[in-house]
């Protein structure tokens, strides 16, 4: 078997960063902390630790805290009372925007959401870094299982000041030249947008502004033209063509071997994308 | 003289990602793109851009950006009709979500705002990656000016049936052990404010929520206690001691040579923080 105590003191230094804050939190000493690494590296034969300032796991010293993670939800079902374990979870900015929240009420755990904003979520399944992932990534990971779970619903919205000012001649290649807010490099929901309504392939330009509800604020400030998810559409702000959304796909990706662990968090995330998400 | 088509293309290329999208977004050829890059690289000696993907630039390459804008800066107090420059500003999650979105409207800017929730803020500004930062850091950075700009008061709060459950019997050291929620592994706002509770070193742990509304909206839902912004106080949050808030200080740090053409940003910010922070 694995040494146990020494996985629990391995994801307290990752997870806060130092041996010292890991050993005030487990109420041993610094040098009772280092012993267990060290014991657990040489057994390995691997290093674990990055030794910062902060303190960083290896791939392999991940790999082992989700194992943990896994034994200590097992460990949860046979006994209530255990200690709650750990989730990590990648959620994508939007959807921890609107739906997702309350489905965390779902599982007795401690959760540790990561917000996929920069295309990671994959590589942090593929690693196991994370149990599970909502992204608009169809394609599934090796290892894990992926389930639909809809098409999260966006407008073209700005505000009506904006809309005179800028659209007044249409919404065309030309007047789509005006500033967009755009939530960062990867965001492509503007020009996806932007080529249905126009045909042609275009490359708005404006302001980066990647958390959703600033993202909505500064639509809402009159500082561009967006992509607003339905669910977030409010005065001030209106369409720029309420005829033309554009449906971003959400699936559900989760380790096989979290399968049976994670079943109740997604039932309530399938029944919560069935009556928020568009089918 | 710089080369400046040259140093548009290379903006470009960083903001997209590519050469390709930096070519379209220009309307000339990926060759033509490319061989401003070769010339501007020839003549500085060395490598400014990691081809990707996504291509990225280097150290050097973000100076030259960063130059290139305050340029366009300038330029657009002497022609107000030029095209709007882009002003990269890093700024903490907690003012994004609050007092902070109206202020962009001060400058003809498009902004690229980057959220400093990992402590990089200084280093951006040291690298001239950003003009200007508001952060809780109060050292100065070289090069750059501080502004102190207030306090944001911060309370611990939690649902009435989450206090009523873990709380019955007083905010005690025993007591808070119940979950917390913290943004990341940086954010000591829940520590802190325990050790002015109980006055003893507490490590409280819970759940990871790296977004501000979703990290109110995980206390509203029951899954923790947490600081929470005043401002963001509304029910069903209730106060663990409200005699007892936490008041972390904001600074506005420039870049020395940014300072003139974001005088009128700076004179904005200090009075939307004098009107919404503590002073």
């Amino acid at each position: 078997m694995l040494d146990y105590p020494a996985l629990i003191a391995l994801a307290e230094i990752i997870r806060r960063g130092s041996f010292e804050a890991a050993a005030a939190a487990l109420g041993v000493t610094p040098s009772a902390i280092s012993q267990r690494i060290k014991g657990l590296e040489e057994k390995l034969g691997e290093v674990l630790i990055q030794r910062g300032p902060p303190a960083r796991g290896t791939a392999k010293a991940m790999r082992l805290v989700q194992h943990l993670d896994q034994v200590r939800l097992l460990e949860q079902a046979l006994d209530p009372t255990a200690p709650k374990p750990t989730l990590r979870i990648a959620v994508n900015a939007d959807s921890l925007a609107t739906w997702f929240p309350p489905v965390m009420t779902a599982l007795p755990v401690l959760y540790d959401l990561l917000i996929d904003d920069q295309d990671h979520a994959r590589d942090w399944l593929g690693k196991g870094q994370v149990s599970a992932v909502i992204s608009s990534d169809p394609h599934p990971v090796p290892g894990c299982e992926v389930t639909p779970l809809g098409h999260m619903r966006y407008y073209a919205m700005a505000t009506p000041d904006f809309i005179a000012r800028h659209f007044a001649g249409g919404i065309t290649a030309k007047t789509l030249a005006a500033p967009a807010v755009i939530f960062n490099h990867k965001d492509a929901a503007q020009s996806r947008w932007a080529r249905l309504q126009t045909g042609q392939r275009l490359h708005p330009t404006g302001h980066m502004i990647p958390s959703s509800e600033a993202f909505a604020r500064a639509v809402e400030l009159g500082l561009g033209w967006g992509m607003i998810p339905e669910t977030m559409a409010r005065p001030p702000l209106a369409h720029l063509n309420a005829d033309l959304p554009l449906d971003i796909p959400l699936y559900w990706h989760v380790q096989r071997a979290m399968r049976q662990s994670l079943a109740p968090l997604t039932r309530t995330i399938k029944e919560r994308a069935a009556a928020d998400l568009r089918p």
